[in-house]
């Protein structure tokens, strides 16, 4: 034998479906047996999904779980290392990985190190393992690690002490950007120190506001890069150790993404799982003539195509022709069903039943808030009516600050740009308008100064800082976690930055009502960032 | 030397404000002391308050820390046992007490059991201790605890066997129904069985969705109950351990409250305390002239007053005039701010507008919803003019199964009754009406068949089982974590039990953007059930 394959199965599977998965699972087991592949490795806890969270509890898991081992033992000729959730006969249930051949379990593995920060809870779940798996097959030395463990060098220095050619990693890695890279940098620095080979598997697909990027990749122990998988697509992919060279064998990977090409395309994976999966026929948003309406379409548009995709304009007093024009512009562009809907007489009938209680009372935050219920609620009633999902179209600069309406624009199921800063959507705009031959988004949506349009000649940059300067506080106090005085002591303007941080800790209660959306960065307004509503922190040090 | 006192201080921290919270230490020590208190216990993290969730992990935590100590300082001649978050030099995160006395720190204990399940997620925060803290004062040898410490066993044990003659729990415990009396009954038994006193000091007072109900109390080694301290109320309590008895000296308890009184009073703090805390001057709500929204309206005048309370009644062509009548003679009774807001002429505006769309489709939930949204946005309205915090009326029944409206009657920053079930929602009626001269619901909404009132004769079991039954079957799924094959088995119909739970399953989406409500049972919609949105676990078994 000069060589043997591996088959690096990078997989999306459906949180909880448990059958279907390990369904999938045999399919791509036996695409490998075709593809001569010795041995197959899937992501960590491939059978449920990951993040299955409180489904972990429920008291069925280990029967169904048994019913797994039972449909996965009918494939034959070929080792499957696969994630699974193991309830052990003294009441311990772990987050482990078994080693399979012709249905006998070769070994299991519990893994050890359980995050349990950011938007990882595996404590509440699991307990930990305390002992290595090492198996051999095919004359070489395998170790079996997952995802969290190899990120702690204790462990990984463990099992290379048991003189361990190839770690099979099996990971459901989060995305964020610039993550790809950053695992296969870290991790090259690893294989060539402890003189490993790492086979590095990851989920792939959205769950929630979680994405899973795949980049699943090989890396040989000297550190080369021997195969890199494509990111945010499932796929089966087989490598060749050669066993003279002692290495796998190269193969060159594709240039890697640019970060707005990494980021867009995160976003529509996110988009299309999310609609796919809750069984939502299409989706529907409003197209404002602004710049994050615009670009959550083209990314709708791109995740599930223009016949599954309505979008409506709700032009008011303050609408400017232009906005009109350049929401129809694009709706036509993009092929997508359009339709307008004035809501004048649906403010002025509030107003009228208001009056009463208003009296002369003078206008405020309270009339530009009912423009936007207003729209709200006329997408809520097409999709309660057409069957399709709202998507929410405000970005994260915006929810930050709540310069954002409850129950008017925030209504939606999904909100695709939660998580990117404003600075970002301009970029994601301008990114999406280059890759196709005739811009998707009509010029003039970048290019003017963005705008509510809840009042007369209203400019964002009449009640916020520029986004520049907003998203740069933001990232300091969101995800940097620096303080009031350490922000302003950077340079910016001392009472910009203090309007900003107290308008981010008293939205929180708007944030918790707001859907969820796709994660890109370090720390999201979701699961990850779990601060109290009521809350007396002073923000100053 | 006969005695000595102990106090114990039911304290309600204001989360994150540790300036303030250690103020009010300070002034309750100084009270203490005027009691002859040798010793003051307080709640669990009493600096910052339980949870702080995310605060805890701000960077200037430890500065803010080493301040309240400074602070603490100032109190002279007496011992302060206190709990604060504890940065050590190693770069480890504590959930610790400190034996405080005229500055000198006596003594630290870091706590050792860390609850990572249900509410609570302290191994996000904490390391977990090893080492014991044993004090001895006034010729009397004392150990200190923090909370789920005492619920294992071990660590108690541990604790006796080092001659320790009382315990000083320091607790952040929350409330659900029962909870009181069985924490005591609880300890009643290892009180005696370890021959140990324990002063168990609990928080009070409501936090986001958390109810802290104080409840402390002392039980002598004997296992008499010495003190049992009011629930749901500020206090400052002391004993009085006489030497020559070897006891603390019997105080006489108040009888038990009843279920639903502890039920009632539990959520009138919840409200209060997230309302005042909130900075909310009032709160509004809809009053439909159905139990639910009766029921609320009452908790909301007990805990903040009627002349900070504000009910509209917003009338439609479903609404019968027997909802109107009751509304307003409810309204009249408890002597609140109302008004009636027709809501046709908003409906056929929208109707209007979305003709184009509908055509002639028929009409179906859309319709329904529309009704609610138009309230809905009513609501928000008067709070946005007004500044009164919108409190959402609906039952856990409903958020259960989804017979609620997304944006429409779900809207609010407090939902008082979302771990209430209907069933219990009619009891707390009876018992609000029975507790005043004049009962302030009106019978006729206690006695009437339930009805959202959305399409003509609609009766909410209509679509819905006998609340008896859905109140069983969502106990069955929800608190007890049973599967549909085994509900089944209990008896309950097939078609009901399989309805029932793909309506709890779908409707996470739902739960997840509905605002935050107090918890009062063993699992409420809130942090503790962490279901996936996109999820395919099938519930059979």
């Amino acid at each position: 034998m000069k060589s043997f394959k591996i088959a690096l199965a990078q997989f999306s599977p459906h949180i909880g479906d448990i059958t279907s998965n390990v369904q999938k699972m045999i399919e791509q087991a036996n695409e490998a047996k075709k593809q001569n592949a010795e041995i197959i490795v899937f992501p960590e806890l491939s059978t449920i999904g990951y993040p299955a969270e409180d489904l972990l509890l429920r008291p069925s898991i280990a029967k169904r779980t048994l019913q797994a081992f039972e449909q996965l033992a009918s494939v034959k000729d070929i080792v499957m290392v696969f994630g699974f959730v193991n309830n052990t006969e003294d009441a311990q249930r772990y987050n482990s990985a078994a080693v399979m051949k012709d249905g006998q379990v070769l070994g299991v593995y519990n893994k050890q190190t359980l995050p349990n920060y950011g938007v990882f809870d595996e404590q509440r779940y699991f307990s930990a393992g305390h002992q290595h798996l090492v198996f051999e097959y095919l004359g070489h030395k395998f170790g079996v690690l997952i995802c969290e463990d190899v990120w702690s060098l204790d462990t990984v220095q463990q099992l290379a002490k048991l003189n361990v050619e190839s770690i099979l990693v099996l990971n459901s890695s989060p995305y964020e950007v610039g993550k790809p890279q950053h695992r296969i940098e870290t991790l090259k620095e690893l294989s060539k120190q402890l003189n490993i080979n790492l086979i590095y598997t990851n989920q792939v697909g959205g769950q929630d506001d979680l994405i899973f990027d795949g980049s699943s990749f090989v890396i040989n122990n000297s550190g080369a890069i021997a195969f890199q998988a494509p990111s945010f697509q499932e796929g089966l992919y087989v490598v060749d150790y050669e066993i003279e060279n002692k290495a796998y064998k190269i193969i060159e990977a594709a240039p890697p993404l640019t970060t707005m090409a990494e980021i867009y395309q995160s976003l529509v994976m996110a988009t299309r799982d999310y609609v796919q999966r809750s069984g939502f026929p299409g989706v529907i948003l409003g197209l404002s003539g602004g710049i994050d309406s615009a670009l959550t379409l083209a990314i709708a548009v791109d995740a599930i195509g223009a016949d599954k995709v309505q979008a409506v304009m709700m032009p008011y007093t303050y609408t400017s022709q232009i906005s009109v024009e350049d929401a129809t512009e694009q709706a036509k562009r993009m092929g997508v069903t359009f339709g307008i809907a004035e809501i004048h007489p649906i403010v002025n009938s509030f107003m009228q039943t208001l009056f009463p209680f208003f009296g002369n009372l003078p206008a405020d935050a309270t009339e530009e808030n009912l423009q936007a219920r207003a729209r709200g609620t006329l997408l809520m009633s097409l999709s309660n009516k057409f069957g399709n999902l709202v998507l929410s179209t405000g970005n994260k600069s915006e929810l930050a600050v709540g310069y954002c309406t409850l129950y008017g624009d925030m209504v939606g199921g999904f909100a695709v740009l939660k998580d990117v800063y404003k600075s970002i959507v301009f970029e994601l705009a301008k990114y999406r308008n280059s890759i196709s031959e005739t811009p998707v988004i009509p010029e003039r949506v970048i290019t003017r100064a963005p705008s509510a349009e809840l009042r007369p000649d209203q400019k964002d940059q009449d009640s916020l800082p520029a986004y520049d300067v907003l998203d740069a506080i933001l990232y300091a106090y969101l995800e940097e976690d620096m303080s009031q005085d350490d922000i302003i002591a950077k340079g910016f303007e001392k009472e910009i930055v203090e309007k900003v941080i107290r308008l981010v800790d008293c939205n929180e209660y708007k944030r918790r009502q707001g859907a969820i959306g796709p994660r890109i960065t370090s720390r999201a307004f979701n699961r990850e960032r779990r601060y109290p509503i009521i809350n007396g922190w002073k923000p100053g040090v």
